[in-house]
């Protein structure tokens, strides 16, 4: 197969409502990655959306942006992995440029959470018949994690509260992040509950967003760009669709098995990875994800934030330009702004949030209660 | 890029109303596949379904069906380009495996279209706020172009009726076909008005079903079947979103350049294809794609129908199987069926239906009014 690059990228503000409209957010975000590639065509765009259908009425997404984008003719589809939709785009022109099918392709992510209720729209990541049906949706079911995670570690009461000051900090000086307001291990823990044990501090903000990156193969990158960034491995693994059916629910099987399919094909270790840019949806998966990817033992992820081993500086920087906890997570749209994220670390422009010499950025995005993962892995 | 084969094909009965739920139709169509390729287990597959997210609140689908199946671990997304989504899953388990991110792909196709009202969900197809606000929807896109077409060719009044004849005739011997009953043209004419000028068996069924395929490296492809496929090609093409933007209506700009980057890539011209498997959704939409696509000059597509020259013993076969009219259209799941069907012709397994040394099938598949149309060519 043939290797593939990132060689333009583009985001837009994330805001709690943008007052454009989804194709319009959409394409902003798709002009501005070409822009950064120098280009005016592509040959295919991936969209990544999961609510829209429901919140705009559109189920036709991808063909939408390419148009409003002044990019008719082109290869558009719309792809699809609950929360993790946004990395599913990035794999689907991965596959596109690896397989040579294009050239230059387009991973687009772009959601409008404002329009109406969100929670609903969400809750149908999870099983519509097994776990909707009975009340459940993606916060009770992070709470039922969280819950048995407690019970089963004894974890602190506020164990977990370092992964919101940690979002917070860093979102400081990422002018697109929603949230750029500190936040003190107290705020965190005295925050209301909104579905026990999970505080609103533990969860990511509802939000309008667009993401968006520009694939060639590397072979050709320096074309576009002279700081191009290797996408070194893009993997999926799915589990147990629910948490009930799994042997250890506190085990996430398709973020360890994804990132493990990650690392063979990118021949790397845990230890050659810089910063890990977590699906941080709500600080319990954080923690979850750093256990099951090996960061650390099980029951002992939680630690990795009490001792401040996710900060810039620490051992495994984490959501280093504020993650979806601070930077926001508008579901579609958020793996791209990670990888626009980890595209501005490896190339030493990420300003005040530039960690040190970073060499490899890991990239893991959940679907639903992580039925679905996808991870990838970007080198410079 | 890998060379790619159909190894297993698994279709189940299209029906009005099919008693099994979203996922278990889609696992028992993916089985069926995997058993008719001797497998039991797959790398990947894509998922292709449209309206299930709101007719049934799902939102994360390929890995409930693939859980379902017993696949649990593999890679599974969902895709969609509106009413050409069963084509954006075979696209996609394509590039998995040209790629070679994936040895064995599944591409699975399902849509329960049975538990609420079809006609807004597949709506959304069109653009939400510039035409379904105005009260359009697939039906009054198509009987636009149904007019402008009469208006300008003049066309005789039961110049399409011809198309539901062939494909109701084709259907009688398809056991998973919705419609095993033959029509005559003077019961085409005289059905009712659905919306002028559209009649009632100009449509496509609302249906539910389910089918899927695997996909193979062509260097592989014998160890799975003593008949492998080839997919010579796949390719998608958009036009302007919106019918008021194009500059000809009845040019179908995503049907003409999707065919020519198929026909490129494949190395064939339109006399080396056998027979067309058309999307049939509407009489007039066959009429324009094999305009489109060069089988017949502007304003004379119609006449292919009248002439009878898209028979199975004609031309230009097209429907062979009894087409969207009558096999029945389970929108996301449609592109599979016709693959299928296609793979049965080339393989000298269509029974009653078998046309005659068939030696190219071309396959194409409409999202929404001709926005994203695609191609794919298949030989023995």
């Amino acid at each position: 197969m043939r290797s593939v690059s990132i060689v333009g990228i583009g985001q837009i503000p994330v805001q709690k409502q943008n007052p454009a409209s989804l194709r319009q957010m959409g394409a902003t975000a798709v002009l501005q990655a070409m822009d950064d590639a120098g280009i005016d065509k592509v040959d295919a765009l991936f969209a990544g959306n999961m609510i829209g259908d429901e919140l705009q009425g559109q189920k036709h997404l991808a063909t939408l942006v390419a148009d409003e984008a002044g990019l008719t003719g082109i290869e558009a589809l719309q792809v699809r992995a609950a929360t993790a939709t946004g990395a599913a785009a990035l794999r689907m022109a991965y596959l596109a440029v690896a397989s040579e099918e294009a050239d230059l392709a387009i991973a687009i992510g772009v959601e409008k959470m404002s329009s109406g209720p969100a929670t609903p729209a969400l809750a149908k990541a999870l099983d519509a018949e097994k776990e909707v049906a009975v009340g459940a949706n993606l916060i009770s079911k992070n709470a039922e994690l969280m819950q048995l995670y407690i019970e089963r570690y004894h974890m602190p009461a506020d164990g977990l509260v370092n992964f919101a000051v940690n979002a917070h900090n860093n979102a400081l000086a990422n002018e697109n992040a929603l949230f750029r307001k500190a936040v003190t291990p107290e705020e965190v823990s005295n925050s209301r509950i909104i579905y026990p044990p999970i505080r609103l501090l533990d969860c990511s903000p509802v939000c309008d967003g667009a993401a968006a990156v520009v694939l060639a193969p590397t072979s050709e990158a320096r074309a576009f760009t002279s700081t191009p960034v290797h996408i070194l491995a893009s993997s999926v693994a799915t589990d147990h669709f629910r948490i009930a059916d799994r042997k250890d629910p506190l085990m996430l099987a398709g973020g360890r098995l994804s990132a493990l399919r990650a690392a063979r094909r990118a021949n790397i270790n845990r230890n050659d990875v810089s910063f890990f840019e977590v699906h941080d949806a709500f600080s319990i998966m954080a923690c979850l994800l750093l256990e099951s990817t090996g960061y650390a033992r099980r029951g002992e992820g939680w630690r990795l934030a009490a001792e401040q081993r996710i900060w810039p500086e620490g051992d495994i920087p984490i959501a280093t330009m504020g993650g979806l906890k601070a930077r926001g997570h508008p579901i579609g749209a958020t793996a791209l702004y990670q990888t626009c994220e980890i595209v501005l670390q490896l190339t030493e422009k990420a300003g005040a949030n530039q960690i040190k010499n970073p060499k490899i950025g890991l990239l893991q995005s959940v679907g639903g209660a992580a039925s679905t993962v996808l991870t990838h892995i970007f080198g410079n």
